[in-house]
């Protein structure tokens, strides 16, 4: 293996945007960072690992790209605005040794997208072993207006970024041994921090949450922490056309919502504000629907275009408990 | 897998000391925090992996353990004081499933060291893979006050905390099949991290590092971060019994000075600042020695017992290029 020292001075020292905020960089014992006043600081910590997360032919530019989007699509779901990344990289052997050409890849995915959302990696350690990625991203929120999980009441419209379905699509066309349309393979491939839309609904949104386990899942996780229920209109969900062709062939329901790494934004906003949405969609550039809204009580009712309740536990769905209609 | 919600509410949502700069840990997006102001934040980030850093039978208390001491010592080595932490711990099946106890034991062996340092687990990810633990460490130095590798000038003592090559005869010992002395395993299981030493030596001490890839490793990144040369005298080198009588009987100086995982301070200080070393050794409770000086030019020179200057690249040892003695 080239020395942890030489691939980390090669490729990941100067990685992403210069920032004003870092006093010492990659390159000691610890970073020294200087975190604005009167802010938060928010932080999240993200796996992806060779096998469980993508695959091991995995395009290494495609994993940078996308082992920084998922921690990016947390601080967007808490109204965060990015500044640093840490990366733990885990490189078997034959990845290491004369492989420069695949860390400098990995770099150049993970360094364009910091760019894009002036995020500066500093600092980061590099081990050997099976293939995975840990990245920690750190950004900073006003005290007090941050969007948690749990500030959504009965009345609130359940509303959403972007289409659902699609990295589930792309994933299951793979592996069924199908090449998925280059455009849905990216939706699963090199997903897009809703960074904007976050930092947008500060202040707005009662509650907030990105779609990384799937639909169901995830919203079910603001229903809990904000002890409410929730009834989904699943005429109303936002699907590609991809998703909507698979639907009419005979998928079901679970394409939608139980199938993971949309990173979409779901969030809640008190009905008065419906005529905010056009506008934070026009800001913050990606398409917005209203899906449901939340009621009192408990559990998660999912309403099929025929006005019927659909029962997911039949649908193979069984992450939450079933609504209590 | 029990699922990855419950693990973490139940071994890792209240982890380590209560501290009230937790705005909002483990359970959302993002765990919020408030650092405290004219301070600057020191982070650092380190994998431990399976079958690369500790052996797969490992007791998962001491793996709880060391994966948070190994970033204490980092932030020892800036002179910060320690705050937070973050866990990305990757489980494989047959660890997960039915694993509550390997897991609790882990929790354990975290949590005891975080309460003593004064540490709180803010946030993490559990995901499924083989065996590694990722931990971030969050810390806190005045602005200017952090120790650097870069400050140390000619004529400065290079000093060191505790012994060296303890671990590194230990896992000797281990690969030989021999069971060490539970003391010498103790130094390799549960290191020590120097934290009141490393706050101690703000603003004293003109450069710092822990030795966790072997001494001459070490020193040799704070030779090159600052542009100097040393000279150690390996007769004045601390061993602990185990190394002095393992050196007796035929190891070579690979042993204290190239093994890893020591997790001692190697720092330099002003000659005229000798005094000060027995007082810090009783306040940070651990002994000192000086083990050389810094002089201008570059590259290590070793001076063995005899006085004779010993050439490292002939032990076998190759991390850093021949001093030019």
């Amino acid at each position: 293996m080239a020395s942890e020292f030489e691939l980390i001075r090669t490729h990941f020292a100067d990685l992403g945007a210069p920032r004003s905020d870092v006093t010492l960089g990659v390159g000691d014992d610890c970073a020294l960072l200087a975190p604005p006043p009167g802010q938060r600081l928010a932080v999240s910590i993200d796996t992806l690992v060779c096998g469980s997360h993508f695959l091991p032919e995995v395009d290494p530019e495609t994993l940078g790209h996308k082992s920084l989007a998922v921690g990016l699509s947390d601080l967007a779901a808490m109204g965060a605005e990015p500044a640093w990344a840490t990366l733990a990289l885990t490189l078997p052997g034959d990845l290491a040794t004369g492989s420069a050409p695949w860390v400098a890849a990995f770099a150049r995915g993970f360094g364009t997208l910091a760019r894009t959302h002036g995020v500066r990696l500093v600092g980061g350690d590099t081990t050997r072993g099976p293939l995975s990625v840990t990245v920690q991203v750190h950004g900073f929120v006003p005290d007090g207006m941050e969007v948690r999980r749990s500030g959504s009441r009965p009345g609130d419209l359940i509303c959403l970024s972007g289409t659902l379905g699609d990295a589930g699509l792309a994933l299951r066309e793979l592996a069924a041994g199908r090449a998925p349309d280059a455009l849905l393979r990216a939706r699963l491939d090199r997903p897009t921090p809703r960074v904007d839309l976050g930092l947008a609904l500060r202040g707005l949104a009662t509650a907030m949450i990105d779609v990384s386990d799937g639909l169901a899942a995830d919203l079910g996780h603001i229903l809990e922490s904000s002890r409410v229920g929730a009834e989904l209109a699943l005429g109303s969900l936002p699907l590609s056309g991809w998703v909507a062709q698979a639907l009419e062939q005979g998928a079901d329901w679970t394409l939608p919502l139980a199938s993971g790494d949309d990173y979409e934004l779901c969030f809640c906003l008190p009905a008065q504000q419906v005529a905010a949405l056009a506008g934070l969609a026009e800001r913050s550039g990606c398409p917005l629907a209203v899906i449901g809204h939340i009621r009192s009580g408990q559990g998660l009712v999912c309403l099929g275009p025929d006005g019927q309740a659909l029962n997911l536990a039949r649908t193979g769905f069984d992450h939450f408990r079933a609504a209590d209609v």
